[in-house]
């Protein structure tokens, strides 16, 4: 692919940003760029419910909102590829075979953000006309430039004299942590050797490449329901059993949860919803809450607390409360063997003019299930920082991303995975 | 009007519930009635905005719902008096002016309750076809019963040989609260002297009337909007300011506002709302409370203490928090001398075979806007109970009337006047 | 007893006010007045553990504090009839048995407060010389002269021609709502069929009467000791148990517990201590709280909610909560029958300028426990209010008594005594 | 020092422990032991309130608590220096000089624990009849080997060949985080250009040295008093200001203090207490806090944040709140210079196996204040692990040090500023 190949197909996946589960278009469109470029070359190309193991997806959202979407990648008119993907079973798994050697994996995220992108003239999607049609839905986190990435690295290594097998995972559903773990538990990450994974941007400017990122936050989402008993505020109160008195002693308490000498932790409750009317005794309230931890165990712990004092929140008030996990993603570390390799990659990179062993990321990302996945199998793992200029942060309206780091990206990434076919882990 | 007449009236309204402010057909349908059989006699009919004091409406719904409702009354057919209630401006105050002699009001309530209707077999309107054709909504507090006994108190006084004047107050919104002021708020209540307002019900049998009500709780609708700031949960914790946080903060400290030694008081917080995301800090939350008190003074105490809490919490977590009143009545008292005379025609009265003297209401009511402006003007008011047999509570999914009360409360009424009118107050 | 015998025994308890179980000497002296006044003539004198049942005593403080007001005793050297009552059995019941006819009982109580006394030249204790000589020990509910009425009524009875049996319950520890229980549980108001209480005061003026009092509310308290673990809060607190986060848990919620429909509830925390260091996550917390309800079932309603609060606040934090009742009380209302005997002799006798038929106390008394009793045995009960100018509250520094209306109570008494031993009840 | 002379001191110094403030026995005998055995060498030393800036302590007890332990060092028999002692100015400065060179200092703190001592017979100071003889006082933290420590360094520094000056700081009350501002604020620090600070135990074992520990915690304590208005709970409770509903607020809102990014916080309410009694609702209360920071900023954000909560609590519920810092003290870091002459000197000592560049202490410490101090002026600081089997964790009541390991802390410090002196740093 040339760079205006790469731009051009950076800018098509933006203006045509999905929401987690919701890739139809974004699917289609690499499936489609893939089979036109590589065609016979590619060994395998799994689709949608092929690509992930379809009962491990997290935070699913319901039909009417997956039709939706549907029917506009439809409009798009992509449909030869569309119906595989129905109900909402998006992604795609590439594989290029080439004799004996290591199987390497690279994976990249493909989902949007529920973000309203800016349509301020300085902002170059809106100036240069490839701004979001999705209205209320964004690429605001560059994973348009992780899918592109992940074609272009394709093509080169099926270029390239690289021996071994190359795998590249187009993952949905990064940005509710809800895509890694169906990935994860699909077939095809069972025998992979080395992954490698990428995010660009995360406040390294173009030519910066982070060898390899740590501090990744385990995460568990939960989603708790309380259930009383409405009653008529002004007539008969003590009849009533208060959800929203138990949310809020819940409220109160998980906030309180003990900080850990192990390392950090983190609390949220991101949203709350309760009652019906000013005059009735609320019956029924939700909240959706957040854990993290520094490690898989530090989420765990802040899980185990947060479900007592949800029960207990619930018993006080006389109510019951039901707990689902919505999206969970568990900790993990770069290994230092691939970052090094990465290291030197880059180091002898054109346009790269800076490289770190390694940064932290301070955040969670679904990733890791396929890094401890490989780990777990005696592989090794290593996630990569690619610089680009963005004018704002992550996840705002007007971000965006230098187009040049593409380029970065694909050449550092080729050249690791080509010494890895080379070299060996 | 005949039994019949008042049974066809009474299911006609009951199949088209409307809730407060959105009384479009009801209004209509009222208006249409009474021109038809009173015509010429009326001395004046002031509909919608002439009815009320338009700037003294109180939790009035937004435009879409109001025009919703409004175009499912004209699809219904009453298009003539529909355009003089668009916006919102319903009710209608009917005057019969028959010489020298008191002002005697009388106040019926006509709006309906966001109420899904039971459609089992063994419940009457079901049963008898005039069940509910508007889904989700519901007659379910008898003010279908009202709006009827209002038209054919009229009707009974225009035929009587009553000397004074004689003014029926249709009042909109009384479910919400939202109505009362707005009436009393009016120059039509100035010159009341003798105010009647009549509920049916209030687990009383057929048969039982209940010469003066009181223990009105004086009531008011807080609506609290905190205002903090978002952030990234996992990413930057400490930079958020937790909207959500103050809203359970403040939860938790309103319902602890101590109890009052002058009397009863209430508070509830009916309606909480908050934040947008799992991972994202809370920069938003909304709450609806209630406060009620005993007397006018405990609910006034009830709402500055809550001011306070809801003011200190925002603070607590740099937070804003504004407010607005969505609703509130004030406490009142029926009057001795009228409850009498009620107690005295009751008695006389075919089908009444018991006679309270007094009862409390234990709820909150906004004809207590209107009875105080005339007890303020030096009148006298009363509220009037009208036993009837009701399967389920008021509020149900299955409440209906025994339909043989209406007849019972237009004669107690008409007797009520008309010795009113003999005899002054 | 002559005007200045009453004064001078009211002066000699005032100047040694004992509080609860500690009313070694008041009870010595009572018992020793009543000795030298009435000698063979009492039937009975019922000292100490013979008074009460003593298993039944509530709110009974530690043998060190005991054994400080006992020896103090001691020195005022009030020596014989000290021994009897040795461990803080307090109280004496005297019965005059005067042939056939009812059974009559007169309750008076005799303990002081933990107040200091005012000794401003204004304040008449002060300025007369009978402070208290128990510093941070007062008279300041008026008990020193109930006592007096006590042994003043009992000299009139064994002087008139009344026909049966009567007992005055000179009663400890009203002021803990802890000696009231004791009495009702000893037989000796098992034969009751009249009760009488009286008090002083409560913003009554000198010259009026209550015939009979109620609002009684019923009380109970609640000692709650909450246990967790400590651990060093830096170190590690993810290894504390927080008792004081279970405490603090449990206030917010305590405080919140829902208002009753059926009357008048109330709840306080009124004392609370945790920790040990300000490093050390608390592992012990406890509280003191109180509940209160129109009735014995608010109460009751009360206390099974704070229960359920407490328990569960423990829960959510790990931690375990014991509970003891400190002190209970049940609501009573008096007879409407012996109201009006009261009523009718009051407005006979010389002093009393006006007789109110009822009042509401408005607070808790232990008296409740002996009306219960009497009247769940089919007899009656009536509390009467002896008016008294004070010239301040009831439990302030500078409270005192008009000692006139000493004299108003014995005759009031004197006088309803004798008419129920002539008529019955 | 012989090694039975360094036992046979720490041993008397077990006997009497003092905690803060309170060193009066301590002071005295450590100042005696160094008149005794370096006489004339000292340059200087300064004593109670000549080697503090008085000005600065922290947390100082009442006035009756220090006579009480004054009056117990009367009689324990060392008049002479306690004289200069009285009002809690504990502690000394010995100071060397011994020609040009550095001025080295060394910091050893020298007060016991508030920890009753276990008496079980494997407990060594219990057998071997060296138990504290203060019941409830403990040295559970091995300062009396830090005192002993710092004798014993003098001695050897005194007949080294030592070129430069050499003060000892036996700070008082670091326990409570009280001393080490009043002696980092006195003059005697200011020309200190390397200062080394030394603890035994830490859970490292006999023969182990840590080279430079990190990891302080920066603390502050925050002592606050809510001042409401009591009212009684069944007549009134409208009329309170509850301050113990004011603490309950703080409490779960001080625990709900965001985490942040920039590294680990603590927050603890160690201590709480308040209100009278059961029927009062509660005018006061009180809480002794603690918040600590990995960083000295990060403190600093809990203080801030803390003192929000406290005021915005007592808002709520009309309170007033005051504040009162008890104790304080900063972060710092050990230079690695220091520590890496510390390790090297380590590894050549007799006793000593296994020797740590570094380790996190993870708590507080208020020897930061002098660190800091230092480093401020140019200089170093480096805080020394003295490894020593203890049987159980410090602070417990069979904590004990292996006696062993004073030798080698005496030894390696030696060295340490032998090397100083000769090298510089």
């Amino acid at each position: 692919m040339t760079a205006d190949d790469l731009v051009s197909l950076r800018r098509a996946l933006h203006r045509r940003p999905e929401p987690a589960w919701r890739e139809f278009y974004t699917t289609a469109r690499i499936v489609t760029e893939l089979e036109s470029r590589l065609g016979d070359e590619l060994a395998d190309l799994h689709v949608g419910p092929e690509a992930i193991a379809s009962d491990h997806r997290l935070a699913v959202p319901d039909d009417a909102d997956l039709t939706r979407w549907y029917d506009r990648a439809r409009e798009a008119g992509v449909d030869d590829v569309l119906e595989r993907l129905a109900g909402g079973y998006t992604g795609a798994v590439a594989v290029l075979e080439r004799g004996a050697g290591p199987t390497v994996g690279l994976r990249v995220d493909i989902d949007g953000l529920p973000q309203q992108e800016s349509d301020a003239p300085d902002h170059a999607p809106a100036a240069d006309g490839f701004r979001s049609e999705h209205e209320g839905a964004m690429h605001a986190c560059g994973h348009d430039a992780h899918a592109t990435i992940g074609v272009g690295v394709l093509e080169r290594i099926a270029e390239s004299d690289f021996a071994g097998t190359f795998k590249v995972f187009f993952q949905p559903a990064e940005e509710v942590v809800g895509g890694g773990k169906a990935m994860a538990e699909s077939d095809h990450i069972r025998d992979v050797d080395a992954l490698l994974a990428v995010h660009i941007g995360l406040d390294h400017p173009t030519g910066e490449i982070v060898a390899g990122i740590d501090g990744f936050l385990a995460v568990s989402h939960i989603h708790a329901e309380f259930t009383g008993e409405p009653a008529h505020a002004g007539g008969h109160p003590e009849q009533g059993r208060n959800a929203v008195q138990a949310m809020a002693t819940a409220v109160q308490n998980l906030y309180g949860i003990p900080r850990h000498n192990d390392g950090a932790t983190r609390i949220n409750v991101g949203v709350v919803e309760g009652g019906s009317a000013a005059n009735v005794i609320p019956g029924d309230a939700r909240v959706v809450a957040e854990v993290r931890g520094e490690t898989t165990e530090l989420m765990e712990y802040m899980k185990q607390r947060s479900r007592r004092v949800l029960r207990s929140a619930a018993e006080m008030h006389d109510c019951t409360v039901s707990f689902e996990t919505g999206a969970e993603a568990p900790s993990a570390t770069s290994d230092g063997e691939l970052a090094s390799i990465v290291a030197d990659v880059a180091g002898q990179t054109a346009g790269v003019d800076r490289v770190l062993e390694r940064d932290d990321l301070g955040g969670s990302e679904d990733a890791t299930f396929l890094m401890k996945a490989v780990q777990e199998n005696g592989g090794t793992a290593c996630y990569i920082g690619v610089g680009t200029d963005h004018p704002t942060g992550h996840h705002t309206a007007t971000f965006d991303v230098d187009e040049a780091s593409i380029g970065h990206g694909i050449d550092v990434l080729t050249g690791t995975i080509e010494r890895i076919g080379a070299e060996g882990v």
